[in-house]
């Protein structure tokens, strides 16, 4: 995934990066890690990670020098890629990434602001009372952007977008024919960390939002960005008032989704698809193209293209009703 | 449906109305059209819509002059009314009413406000920081606006009022002793439009909320005006947090929602309803007086008066609970 | 309960009490009553209320002077202990309480405000732009407040905490380390009230709200404070955005809470919890310690230690699977 917006405090050496983990190994030589990336986008300068069976194929595939990984998936790595052996990878990745990028983890609020009226914006923008602008923005043509609208760091705003008022954007790319209504936070970092006793350890968000040309998004929602993916919503897609959109999450072109909608992370969710009212979907399912599911319902498998889906768990809308009728 | 704030760009002579909708149709003459309503209220003067069979009963006796329908439904209408025949008739509906009301269909944010304390209100209303009232707006004696609100033009307030933080009024009457918390919208358009590959459609919503006497509006909610008629909230109704009313929802009164509440658009609620919690109710329902709906339900069928219900889908409380032992 | 906000305009004569009741009572004598607490922690200058029978066992050993209470119950209260016979118990305790404490009823917006610029927090606090502070605050070393939040008069907020933008917060006590995201509203009264044909009574709300240690509390989310108790968020635990906690509600340490969760009135929910996105608790529940509530379920009894429950009603989850294959 290209990162626009965090900035990479990388290199490091590899000797740092094992004394942040408190890892005894012997290294022969020197050796400087620009980045961390998955398996499949790591290339020879990165440390990439690898903590479940299910991504062996990647893994033998790896272009990166060093892996965290364990004791018992390390023999899938190539010759060339030197496993770093951690207690749990995920902590450890979280710790790596944290390093190279060590803005993504609070979001702590944007001190970079300042009234539009004090940047070059001032000319370009149609804006309303109190708006403020943070540092590396960038806004289209013919855009308008409501009262008490904060467009925090790291937002590029397409042509012809309308920003609501009392409206939060951080870490986003807002295409063309954008409409983002009132109240709405868009870019805040996820709801990922490890449970750990008496304080959780939050992972990196080095994901960002995309929101492509057409959309709406409706008052009150909230879409995160994502942790080591970005977090997407595609053309044309209309969502209602107080939806929640998850880190990670991918919605296809031409979808319309009702209000009170939930998408947890990491779940894909198809082109065409309609989403009734108060739905909720869980993390990390798949949704085909054309599917509907009515409101209300609670999705907890992966649904193929063109079905219609009701109930809790959601199935086979006919089903559904025959079942309660 | 009056309507107090939208304004009426009209009239327009029918052949321009004509050549909008791009139709060929033989017109004897100049006929200038003020207006668009709807069957009943159409007067000789308007021009009307007629889309389904269900409504044959009102086309027989409409005063309009024209009306957009199809093929199939003009032989319903009277001898001095006279059929345009449209492919879609709401979409075409959707086009001459953005002719008549263009403001209806945006919701850019009001460029018309100014901070409370330079205008008349400065004496008359007691208000926070930052307060932001545009054109057109009323605010009876003795009310309240929080710091950070926005009572955006085409709004009235009754005595009594008390507005919280950072809510956004617009295009609402709010009427005597009515409590809005923070964090509200209340008016916006609601999440009407007909999809279209690359491009949805929006349709206008020239109706508007009205908020009766003694209501309260819990914080982080949403009222969405009505398309062509209005949202209204009965007298004495309490909604609690982060609920959503969709456009053209009618609530009776002494109604009673507890928070996340979902309400689907053009859904009558009764007089003396109770419903708890996160339930949900489809679109163009109606819900009877003195109905329960348990927290969580999801309705999706009328519901008699004085009836308790629960479940998903919602139905009797007692067969409910007892197929669920 | 401590009550370190509401200002006590007592104390009151009996007499005066008497009056406001519309009772007819002889009493030999003034009597000075100086708060009105519940029945464990009233002492002899107060007076309490006992309105149900399962409170028995405290109406016997209270040690308060007076006691509104029934007919039916007043002779469980001890000899030294007068009984105030009233028609509705909790209306009566209702109208006193609010003579004693007038300020938290109406949560009208906070007029003592300043922009923190101006107040001795500019030099102690890091803040963003239009940052409010009301009477009767206390921050901590090492704090963020984000743009355009609202600190209200009788907020306590510990070292090391980070505000977001947007957000408002009074009658909250936040300890240390707590993170709190955009758009909250953190503090407001709950949703209680007596209703009344066209004019609800609206209780009073004196509990506070505290969020413990290390607490995280996602955007959009509401937590209202508490009637005659706080409302309260154990240590180490994480709520996401656009949740609702409702007066009353105390949730134990460590424990995860997903998206869109509901928890009504009153509920207690143990340590180690976990609940899944859009999850609804009903009110005067006891959840236990080590509890997993699927997403999406909707608990309506008693949840005991270390169970993992999923459904509508929720029961055990192995049990909500197979049945719904």
């Amino acid at each position: 995934m290209s990162n626009p917006f965090f900035i990479n405090h990388g290199p490091f050496d590899i000797s740092e990066i094992l004394n942040l983990l408190k890892i005894n190994l012997k290294i022969k030589e020197n050796y400087s890690i620009e980045n961390i990336k998955d398996l499949v986008h790591a290339d020879k300068n990165c440390i990439t990670f690898f903590h479940s069976k299910k991504y062996q194929k990647y893994a033998s595939k790896t272009k990166a020098s060093y892996c965290l990984t364990t004791q018992n998936l390390k023999d899938y790595l190539p010759n060339y890629c030197k496993a770093i052996i951690v207690e749990n990878v995920l902590i450890a990745t979280s710790l790596v990434t944290k390093k190279f990028y060590p803005d993504s983890i609070d979001d702590e609020f944007d001190n970079t602001v300042n009234n539009i009226e004090k940047t070059n914006f001032n000319r370009t923008v149609n804006f309303g009372k109190n708006v403020l602008v943070g540092n590396n923005v960038k806004i289209g043509a013919n855009c308008l952007i409501g009262h008490n609208s904060i467009i925090e760091k790291n937002v590029q705003i397409g042509n012809n977008c309308k920003i609501g008022s009392n409206t939060i954007i951080r870490n986003t790319i807002v295409r063309e024919n954008v409409t983002i209504l009132d109240n709405c936070v868009i870019g805040k970092k996820g709801f990922g960390f490890f449970p750990q006793k008496n304080k959780n350890l939050r992972y990196p968000h080095i994901g960002i939002v995309i929101i492509n040309e057409n959309c709406e998004i409706g008052c009150g929602s909230t879409i995160d960005r994502g942790s080591m993916s970005n977090t997407e919503i595609g053309k044309n897609t209309f969502l209602d008032n107080q939806i929640h959109v998850a880190h990670n999450v991918k919605i296809g072109d031409n979808t319309i989704i009702a209000g009170q909608v939930g998408i947890a992370g990491s779940s894909i969710i198809g082109n065409n698809v309609k989403i009734g009212g108060q739905a909720g979907i869980s993390g990390h399912l798949k949704i085909g193209d054309n599917v509907d599911i009515a409101g209300g319902s609670g999705v907890i498998k992966n649904i193929s293209d063109n079905s219609k889906v009701m109930g809790y768990p959601a199935k086979n809308i006919r089903e559904f009703l025959k079942d309660n009728k």
